[in-house]
């Protein structure tokens, strides 16, 4: 059974005059939540920004995926629970990063970069094609699968050079974008996944459902370590032939 | 003084039925090459597909940057060829290959992947995406630039994840591509570079102009070793304390 | 069931002057084989360059998994053979080299470099580090582990950067190398892995069993294409406001 | 000119009880700064942990590339100045990282990992192989060369995978280490080179000086933004043709 975590900062949807409210009356973490828990082998717990200090590391360490979605509140995540989401990525647990949280500090932690982008709200449709047809994130989906409304997202995006790029997306306006990209960090494996605006009803989309059920299952924990940050002091071991 | 060797292999531009002979009457090969002898730091010389067995290892040993454009005869050109290139870009020679050159064979010989791709001739507009602003190649261009009409290159294009994405090229008709991408190769560098298809008068555009100077002065060889391709048997050299 | 294809050229083995007939009486295929087969998941066959052609299309389309290792012969192998293995690789199979198949024809197509190493046949002990902790192939295994003799293999590595250097390896006579690398080639996955050299046991030494073991379940294709190598020709997707 | 900016803690070099007194009377940085100022294309200037402070955005605005070495008082570096450099080199200023300072602060930030490492301190010979021969930073050396005595470094280094692994670390000892890598971060060149514990006279050798002074023309900025960290709003530029 693979233990799922999602944080959603859940301010939108709360929001009157949001569009937000309608699409996720429960929030995004519910949606979420809601999906994961309808597989066999999957079970999902949320936390939100109000109960954003129950990610503690015993939390963490009973957690395989975590699932992150933020926009407006990224400062408010204390920077102590952001170090604890990275150190525990590293040690081995996956990381799921959707759309605004490019800029979410467990996100930028793990990049090290700037994470910046160009967007633009105007209702453009987007076409998201899969780059990489071989890897696990992608299986189930066509040559390309389009959303008929999305926030914008542009190149320049300041990540390092990705170990796959997995999706490319392309807007109406004029914008292209690499909309899915994993990286290895330590022992843990990190999506990001550029759709998911929260005005649009994306997560109740078919192909971006497929996408986050393959995302969470490809970044399950291989191995988890221990003190993954320690710089151990093993003795000498073997005895050589310098002048000893 | 950066010597050039360009080759293309100059059958579209001779042939009546084709708009290319309009644009490019002395071949694609003459206006690149005009392009780098106007620089005072270049010098570039040509070969064409009717004189492709001038390409001996001697040529390529005097060459600093091999700049290849073929399309319907990649089959033509002999193996041993292919493999010479291959080998002078491992030992150091920088190579850029521009557009339908994603299937040529050096090109493909230094990837090992498909380099394949979806492609369609409809005229429509690209705007270039530049999403390394760091990188040599991009420099003195602006956020993006555009061509009024371009064959349209489209993803999975079946490349190593490169060194560094360059550019990101979106097309009118929905699709969008890798369109600069940087990969080291043994002791070389290798460019890919989309734009360039022989019925638009691309390689007249400022923009692609100054990626192409960018191009062939970031492929400087650093280094340039001999017989890169040996596997030397060097003499035990330290004594150690196992059992010796 | 996982399905393995072993290729080993079986020449070293039969030779009456070299310590492999000793170790290794029926082959070095055999000897894998019987380690995969005694797996309830895996079921493996075997080729040899007197069967080389066996190596058909419809065998690697029936293959999970090819292991492939030669030495004195990689030129015997056909050339349409190699391409057929890499095209398949490609595709989705997954592929391990082992040893001295860094200069395999299979290995060097995907590679596109020289795959070029120093060595040494002098009883050197090697040390193998896990550095890449997190790797489905290191599995199982301590902070290392050690060979009481093998051929040295020492840096630099004619390889592309490798997409993840799972062991670095010690030698006692004063070399280091890059022992465990993978690269995602196409739809497949690709491992090469150092240590094997002919007149030691290496292939009976519990730690390498591991990893081979891993290697292959790793290996697995995640999904494979028909006709990977083919450009397709999509109709205009998008009717967009271009003077259209 | 390139305008370099030396940070060196300079606590060992003080310490009576440390031998660092005696080979660095005035201290790492000093021996730096005297390397870099007798080369006509460079000028070099240093910062201790006692003016850390003057680490500010305009002193950095004014460094081409920062060279750091840092070790028992990493802690000490205020995080505003660890966030100040990081933005720094994803504008486009080198970093050259040495030694120690795999675990300072503003290393950390741009690799988003670990940094551990394996250490040990007991007069190990270390010979270092350039694995890279085409890397700018190994120019000038030969096949290795070697520290009669350095701090043993070994693996698992827990870093992201490297653009290039220009140099590998061998140790009596029994130790091997990814001792030379590259980075590229934002607009950003970042160099990681192990050698150089402060009790041993590394920053006196011959070919470790050599990659120090290749190391920082690598590192050059070629562009720099302003304001990397934003994330523009554009305006739409494309009027298409989907319902509008």
């Amino acid at each position: 059974m693979l233990r799922i975590l999602i944080y959603n900062e859940f301010l939108h949807e709360k929001d009157p005059a949001c569009r937000a409210r309608d699409i996720y009356p429960d929030g995004i973490h519910a949606e979420l939540a809601a999906l994961f828990n309808a597989q066999p082998d999957l079970t999902a717990d949320t936390v939100t920004l109000e109960t954003v200090n129950e990610i503690t590391r015993e939390r963490l360490r009973n957690t395989d995926v975590l699932v992150w979605w933020g926009h407006m509140a990224h400062g408010d995540v204390p920077e102590e629970i952001a170090a604890l989401v990275q150190e525990e990525v590293l040690s081995g647990m996956g990381a799921v990063f959707l759309h605004s949280a490019h800029k979410a500090k467990p996100f930028m932690r793990l990049m090290g970069t700037s994470c910046s982008l160009i967007w633009r709200e105007s209702d453009d449709l987007e076409r998201i094609w899969v780059s990489a047809p071989g890897h696990p994130v992608a299986q189930g989906l066509g040559k390309y699968f389009e959303l008929p409304a999305e926030e914008t997202y542009g190149e320049p995006f300041g990540i390092p050079a990705p170990d796959e790029t997995v999706f490319v997306g392309w807007f109406t306006g004029g914008e292209a974008f690499r909309s899915g990209c994993t990286w290895q960090r330590g022992n843990g494996k990190v999506f990001y996944f550029q759709p998911g605006h929260e005005t649009y009803p994306t997560y109740k989309n078919a192909d971006v459902r497929k996408v986050l059920l393959n995302a969470v299952r490809w970044a399950a924990p291989v191995y988890r370590c221990e003190n993954c940050m320690d710089c151990p002091n093993p003795p000498k071991a073997h005895k050589t032939g310098f002048g000893e």
